[in-house]
């Protein structure tokens, strides 16, 4: 292991290091460190905080996922809200659908849009679009302010340590379930399958409480921990698992299919053991 | 990253590293160097030559993919061999089927069928049951001897370099041809989709001269480099898309069910493109 190398410690006992060729920005920013690099094996790389948050070698795994499973679902989504997500990934990814009239970027922080603009325009492209809206302000305190406004939600967050937090918790969740039209849905991004089994489970009895429909699916990250990726939906209506795939729109991606929508939905048994075990513990 | 840890170098860019409680065993055998260690994140860990093999956390992943894929597409397997797999995870797979009369592990190097019962008795606990053969010879040699032999053959190799490299020739692929029966058909591990596509264009394209039917199906393995796995099918009469269910014995798993196998098939665009790509190079 010649040379100078990024590591992220993904779990007390796990890391992951990257080759660097060079590290092209750094800084502290009021909320966060913040770090681009160019790596020999996945490109460019977002670090915020000393943990990866997207490289565009891997970025489409998880923006696409992220994003189409919802729109999908919806059947004629116009207004889309996306919570964090400061490198513009999933607003890629919602102007891709022609129903989608409007696309609201609310992160809290200015500098991760602005670097992201400057060094990651593969991921940060769709940010000029005319239907996009960025605010920089706190998503949890957004949510509480709006009423019956978006079709979807997407919480592209960091991990639930720090100012994340919030975008954790149930009254957020009652929030977003305000915030969403008669017939919205919402994602989030839940972690890890095999590191943060009771997190995923509380959040997921939280949205059956909530949402008359509550589930869980997974995908590919290979630069989180494990590889394998959790999303959590609560949706008032429609059901991802019940889509009308003859009026959905032809999408140009490199991940995600109608196929691959089904299957992530089809839990491991280990997956479903972590939902339905007893679970007295505060969380 | 206080503490003693174990870092394999997945790609030139990239490593895993792993927190060691303590370190098991450590041999050079005939064949290779050989460690069991004991990690805080996955359990006890398998190391060949310091590259990964398996580990008791995650190993199921890998075992229940490689193996229940091949046995339920074959609507009655009798006789199955395992190529390589010493750890015994194939089999323990294997015997789960009822119809298995016979299960044949060719493992060429003794000592890591021994350290297997030692240290990771949850991985080779099905070693000792009375189908099971164990020969400790050479998978090349044992497939080119053998002639109409077997209903299923895996091949649980490490990586294409070393002793390995003979079991991803196209050779070894017509041997493994005729060793199975008239309606026989065979699985290999055959690496990651993101760093090695153009080992498996070069496998699929040989296996479609060689087999009636060959196929590519993927699946995550958390501790293998990016997450996400390959394992190439070929098969003279079977497709794995056109199984009975209803006829296929009910098996507890971790990770593999129906749905699963269905959707292992589904492949992203980004992997369609691999296999589609015109490639003049040498392999």
């Amino acid at each position: 292991m010649q040379g100078i190398w990024f590591s992220e410690l993904q779990t007390p006992g796990l890391a992951i290091s990257v080759k660097l060729k060079k590290t092209l920005h750094h800084e502290k920013t009021p909320y966060q460190d913040l770090a681009v690099v160019e790596t020999e094996s996945y490109g460019r790389m977002l670090l915020l905080d000393n943990i990866i948050q997207t490289t565009v070698g891997d970025e489409f795994f998880y923006h696409e996922m992220i994003a189409h499973v919802p729109l999908n679902t919806h059947p004629n989504p116009r207004t889309a809200l996306v919570i964090g997500g400061g490198d513009g990934g999933v607003i890629r990814e919602i102007i891709k659908h022609p129903s989608i009239e409007k696309a609201t970027l609310v992160e809290i922080d200015a500098r991760v849009v602005a670097n992201a603009r400057e060094y990651l325009p593969e991921i940060s492209c769709g940010l000029d679009d005319a239907r996009v809206e960025i605010r920089f302000e706190d998503g949890i305190e957004h949510v509480r302010q709006m009423e019956n406004t978006y079709d979807v939600i997407i919480v592209d967050s960091t991990d639930p340590i720090g100012p994340a937090v919030g975008l954790f918790s149930a009254e957020f969740y009652r929030n977003v379930y305000r915030a969403l039209k008669p017939d919205g849905l919402f994602v989030a991004q839940t972690e890890s399958p095999l590191f943060n089994g009771r997190l995923i489970r509380r959040i997921q009895r939280d949205l059956a409480e909530i949402f008359p429909i509550a589930r869980l699916y997974l995908g590919t990250v290979p630069t989180y921990p494990g590889g394998l990726w959790s999303f959590s939906l609560g949706s008032k209506e429609y059901d991802p698992l019940e889509v009308d795939w003859k009026k959905a729109p032809q999408l140009v991606t490199r991940y995600y299919t109608p196929a691959i929508h089904q299957g992530a939905f089809a839990l491991p048994p280990f997956v479903q053991e972590i939902l339905e075990k007893r679970d007295e513990e505060e969380f």
